[in-house]
């Protein structure tokens, strides 16, 4: 029997192989309270392959053998070329995968999308104070020396200001492409974008720097939050 | 020795059997703090047999042995046929039983009760801004997404508003069941009645998508709670 | 050989034996934020032994070897026939013990104290709204009837109205033994006395209803404390 | 083939060792949110040896392997004594550790660094209250007795104040040490320095004296952040 559904893509001893690292990515971003009731979802590029969490199942017990793989031979090679090489069966595809798929094009290794309440609450702050077109604007907090400065450009320092995008929701979330490419086109240094009423997409060369500046984001919304109900200003 | 108890209906080595499945999601409810100090509970119809998490029991030490079965034949059958087939020596039945049927009866496969904080405080949220009759509203938060708009019509769309009943509570668990019964026949497409100082009953198709609906209201009612002390409108 | 520290009474293959439950419940205490930095501490009387937790250790890491036990050869015998019947090398016994044996010698079986920064916080929102004489007070909400009306009575009902007494603390731990008897003198039914600036004394016929009973109320002073930021009140 | 990289110095069978006990607090420490997104850090001295959490690493997958070990021979040696005897490849060493051997040289056994968001709050709050100058205050909460009075002088008591001295953030973390240094020699009883907008070292002779003090203070910036909240005074 021949291995017709490349099963093969998503079996490996290796902990940190994509198909096993993705699952246990997703289990520890459900006890971080980032993709509560099946929300979110992560994908990670490896040569010119792509892993993708499928949509709808439980984060916490998702499995290597849900995950998607789609061909992507090289970044900036035309989107046609890119077709899924393994499908679970009974699983659909992530929404997702657009936005995912533009930021690989643009180099990322790994890419996640979490429906963190701060992220969300920050949205909603920042358009109350300063409007729909502003960004998310922090300084002067240690944390914010774990979000790179753009690509090559090391890390923020202390004394920099932090600016995180927004962009408005849409009513499908492929929809979202679009606004999310056009947001990096105005911010080519940054490696995350928040979604309003929706959450954040963050991305990093490899899945560690992806998931460690998601965690310095998410730690700095929720600062954030604390520090708007204690009066105290983000800049 | 027959097994005069029935106890074969609660041994199975299928982990996604009610018998397991209770108890694991009983100590998964603990860790979110959903069913503290033995309150809440669940059940979960298969076939003809409703299986029922006991009275009294600390949810996260839970074992298959401690499940209550009823006899169910099918939905819409006289109440008269319904009697347990299985009860576990020393323990009471779960007082929210009736209110399990009843959702039954509408062809639920699965129902959980909890005693989130975040459910209780906007009941007493709403009460105080929109008065006794009125349902929770929300809008236009993507988790919204993650609630179903009724039997067969599809998940709920970004810019829909969600409305969840609201019943007053009762002296004794069982005498919610009327209130329920009028709730879900006033809004035949819920999945949900938040019950007031209370909790909230959330049910589905399927255990897996009763607890994920369970997780995505209470993201709902905790992004509520924090909007509220942060000024910002749920609709 | 001889056994002459008496370590036969921590030794047991019985997971609910006392010298085994105790480590178990201080780790979930641990995980619950009860118990940080080695505040808190956990007794259970068994028969005519009492164990307890030591003072200074990390409640997430004791082991049964840690454990105290005293003679206790009934309620009610004169206080002078106790005795530390074992004593761990190395280790100074909890100076929460007066206060534990207070509430065995009213027949309980288990008692807990904990540190709980929610229980706190009600101590000084009672003493800001009511005075220093004022007990904590809440009702209809439904958690209420997880905790007992008193010995023999029963469970709380849904429209009653919950009261705790509270007690000043004092600069010695041993010192709060003669309030805790004061208080329980004036407040016979209570199963729980808060003390101000401190955290709460609970306690019940078995370690799995002083548990159960500590979490209802921990879940209620949570509760509490948010009903006061968004300005409910609790009764 | 030589142990050219001193590997031997950081392989134990001893839980207790500090290269394994590095690794075990470091995931703990990520459970308590205080390292998020690789921040934070630990070292520990025993006997001649430092053991140093390296810079960048995942805190909660560290390993044993990934621990610098600096040679320190005795405190008060010259500086210039001090070499790294081991480095892992492909790490760099901790930028703390100017500030971790400024506390080695007065005594200390372990230090801690965190990014607890409840200790950059207290220091923001301390700074609108009270300026930049003041130190952040609290009393007549139990948890203080957790707290040192300083060397050789027992723990407070209820009635004492507790104060943390808070220095200025700087560029660069290893900058920070002199500052570190000033506020010791300012407030010579501390075993903690706050940094504002950063988070906090503390320090004990042990790591589990180190630990738990931790543990305790972080209990009372939380609590001092929602006394704020409630309107309520921290002395």
């Amino acid at each position: 029997m021949a291995d017709q559904n490349n099963d093969h893509l998503v079996q490996s001893d290796d902990p940190d192989h994509p198909a096993n690292l993705i699952p246990r990515l997703c289990k520890q971003f459900y006890t971080l309270g980032w993709v509560t009731g099946t929300g979110g979802g992560t994908s990670i590029r490896k040569d010119e392959h792509v892993f993708i969490a499928p949509s709808g199942v439980q984060k916490e017990l998702m499995q290597p053998e849900n995950i998607f793989v789609l061909d992507f031979p090289t970044p900036k090679y035309p989107p046609s070329a890119r077709k899924y090489i393994r499908k679970p069966l009974n699983l659909k595809p992530s929404a997702c995968t657009p936005l995912f798929l533009a930021t690989f094009e643009r180099g990322a290794g790994c890419c996640i999308h979490t429906h963190s309440q701060w992220a969300v609450l920050v949205t909603l702050l920042t358009e109350k104070m300063h409007g729909k077109d502003a960004c998310f604007e922090i300084s002067t907090i240690e944390q914010i020396k774990g979000v790179p400065k753009g690509p090559g450009k090391g890390m923020h320092d202390f004394f920099d200001t932090l600016r995180i995008p927004i962009i408005e929701n849409t009513a499908f979330e492929e929809d979202l492409t679009e606004h999310l490419e056009k947001a990096i086109e105005q911010y080519p240094d940054t490696y995350a974008v928040l979604v309003r009423r929706h959450g954040i997409y963050v991305w990093g060369d490899t899945p560690a720097k992806a998931k460690t500046l998601c965690e310095s984001l998410d730690y700095l919304f929720q600062l954030a939050v604390e520090m708007h109900k204690l009066g105290l200003a983000w800049t």
